[in-house]
């Protein structure tokens, strides 16, 4: 929060005043430029529905620490206008005591929707569910369901999917979009205007990736959140899922780049937060990598001999990393898509081997051709064998690229097989992984070509 | 191609009798898994209708490779059925001559929207767009207007925002959304149910990644893209929107994993498309660290006097190239969220110094402990200045990790800067761009402790 500066400070009253005909996500934009304090004095000037309306964005970044210093008997009032499901967000953030304060100033319908949404688990299609939805039993006629729509539209998230369940047993059996609706007779049953298909549904525990996937494979507005026994207990729309897609983005890429997802802006995060959540892994990575330490010593009669090997330990460790960070980079999102399943694995590894060999091969010709040149050019002088020296160099690239290549492409599959998400796999840990096996290689490559000679 | 394994051969035709009562979603999923001559066998023996619309699924994947094997008789009628967004799509990826043949074929109307949109290039909004919207005038009322949406509703992508003109200008005047229409009174004029506000519109030119900000931003169904003029010439869906963040997410975490975008399926790619997509950054990162290779031939005296410090060059070339890799990734997704902007360069340099000192001084802890532990339980003999390594080791760590956070977090603003998409680094190019100023960091750390005793 301390970085957050203004920087010509301006009355709160002003800014709301100056704000108050703008569109909500635009007054979002505004506010998450504002410390919290500021914020919410400028969400007390602006006009009440409006002032919801700005809270109820998921977009607005520390709504739980601007409705903290919101005036106790205010925040009923706004948090009662707000959505169930964006109630339950803020709630889930609050520490205790405030959270329970804050549950007991909430009207019943909301407290009672609040205490079921947020029993789901944060990553389920449960905690993104929306309970304001449109549904009518089988027996209604299309007029019928069109005037309640007309009478409702105003309290519900979303009126383009209309739910018609069985009046008996309050099962889902259809999904009608208001498209198709409108141009239905009003005098025919609802039915008229169903699709044949049954409607596409998931389950509450089900991961909120699940509920995108079916949104963007069928292009649907919304899917049924449903129980074991077909009643719908939710909705999920489009607009949750494109939030829940950015969000998720964003972890991939933080967990890609070697570290815990943030979870919040990087401007506005504490500090010690953003430490704790790069330390971690980087600790672990640390740890890991001296087992080079461990290596090298290993092999220090060679070095000590053979000191010219040492000038392309980085060289050679890099690459082995970098085709491991292709490799696994293409494999997380293979994975993601479907287009490969677990059960795929050695198909990919059947692509990777001529792959790593290939581009092994390639990066080898170029490290030899490095060498050759340099000897031959007087820049440096690689000893009278250079040439053997060229040679392990060559070797050592061909053997550490198809290894990290392999290993890069195997370990999202790995993660998988084991319960994890592929996409925890990172590129600093790939490497981490092939440089250990990178310098035996590369040593071992040298024992052979360089025995009797250099060593 | 050749990868595609087909279990237990089916005849195309039972395939398809099988398919025939699956969503267009699904057999879109059972054809992927196919040849592509297969895939187009299975297509010509569905409903013709059922075809047009697998056809129509941007995520079938060899669309272009599908529509070279039908018979050039029944193309025209199965292209003329599609959006004319997806007809465009698929002839842009289609070669020369079979793109002129099929252009040529098209009814007039399709052949000319797909000369509009395939003038567009790949990254714009106008690449995405579909013509197919409803649009009426300021005079109309909603009857009339619903009237209108009953009729044309089967032949429009979307109906649920209602773009209102100026009957005089043609320009854009208000988007209405299908919920408030249906709310309004039949007799009363449209613009009675129109939003205050002004729509939110954009350029054909933009970039998709704009169109997609704007309808997460809105919650909008549909962004209405407009010309200087402000006429409506397409509009962009969220469903379309969806599919481009999907393949924009595929795109960045394969740069990031330090590679060019494949853009198609891992498992359908042409090995050597892919070789050379992964060859040509893997080069490019092996020229540049060969840099790492003259750095410890300029240390090369260093190197034979104190060897004892090649064994930390892994661990501490890697512990940089992680703290960089966590750094942009951070930086990345802030830039792509707004969260940050290039002006905001400094208050990040500002947070990196202090965050990369405090995690050098953990790591160069670390570091420091597992040495002296080695030497104190006897593990290995560091030497009689065995201290001063551990020194040596520990300073240089700090300033690695320092050097590598700074450098991983100013390098997106610099891409930005200079016109690139941040999202271009990569893990593997920061590591490389932190190897080298790592090594000599790292040296003249030593040069400076252990000057006068072992250097």
């Amino acid at each position: 929060m301390t970085d957050t500066v203004i920087d010509v400070p301006v009355e709160p009253a002003t800014l709301a005043a100056r704000l108050a005909d703008e569109s909500a996500p635009d007054i979002v934009e505004a506010l998450n430029r504002e410390a919290p304090e500021v914020a919410a004095a400028i969400l007390l000037s602006l006009p009440h529905e409006r002032a919801v309306e700005v809270l109820d964005q998921p977009e607005l970044d520390c709504a739980p620490d601007i409705i903290e210093m919101l005036p106790r008997d205010r925040v009923a009032s706004f948090l009662s206008g707000m959505s169930a499901d964006r109630v339950t967000d803020v709630i889930r953030e609050i520490e205790e005591p405030g959270r329970s304060d804050l549950r007991a100033r909430l009207d019943a319908e909301t407290r009672g929707a609040v205490d079921k949404l947020i029993a789901y688990p944060e990553e389920s299609v449960g905690s993104i569910m929306t309970t304001e939805f449109v549904a009518v039993p089988t027996t209604w006629t299309v007029g019928l369901t069109l005037d309640y729509i007309r009478k409702v539209e105003r309290t519900r998230e979303t009126v383009y999917s209309i739910f018609v369940l069985d009046p008996r047993t309050g099962a889902l059996a259809k999904a009608v979009p208001l498209r198709r609706l409108i141009t239905g007779n009003p005098e025919d049953n609802i039915l008229s205007v169903a699709p044949n298909r049954r409607p596409v549904v998931v389950s509450a525990d089900a991961s909120r990736d699940e509920a995108a996937r079916l949104i963007s494979k069928y292009d649907l507005l919304a899917v049924p959140v449903v129980d074991a026994s077909n009643h719908v207990v939710g909705i999920v729309t489009v607009d949750d899922v494109i939030d829940a897609m950015i969000q998720k983005q964003t972890e991939d890429v933080q967990r890609f780049g070697g570290m815990e997802a943030l979870d919040e802006p990087y401007m506005s995060i504490n500090f010690l937060t953003m430490i704790r959540k790069r330390a971690g892994w980087l600790c672990v990575l640390f740890l890991s990598e001296m087992l080079t330490a461990s290596a090298m010593q290993g092999f220090e009669g060679e070095l000590e001999k053979a000191l010219v090997l040492t000038l392309f330990i980085p060289l050679i460790m890099s690459s082995g990393g970098n085709s491991g960070s292709q490799a696994t980079s293409l494999l997380i999102r293979a994975l993601a898509l479907h287009q490969v399943r677990l059960r795929d694995w050695w198909r990919v590894a059947l692509r990777e081997i001529p792959a790593g060999l290939t581009l092994g091969a390639i990066l080898g010709t170029i490290g030899v051709v490095r060498i050759v040149i340099w000897q031959k050019l007087g820049f440096y002088d690689y000893g009278e064998h250079w040439f053997l020296v060229a040679a392990t160099v060559g070797t050592a690239l061909v053997g550490i690229v198809l290894f990290g290549s392999l290993t890069g492409s195997m370990l999202p599959f790995i993660l998988q097989r084991v319960g994890f998400d592929p996409a925890t796999a990172s590129a600093p840990f790939v490497a981490t992984l092939v440089d250990v096996s990178g310098l035996v290689i590369y040593f071992t490559v040298a024992l052979v070509i360089l025995r009797g000679t250099l060593l």
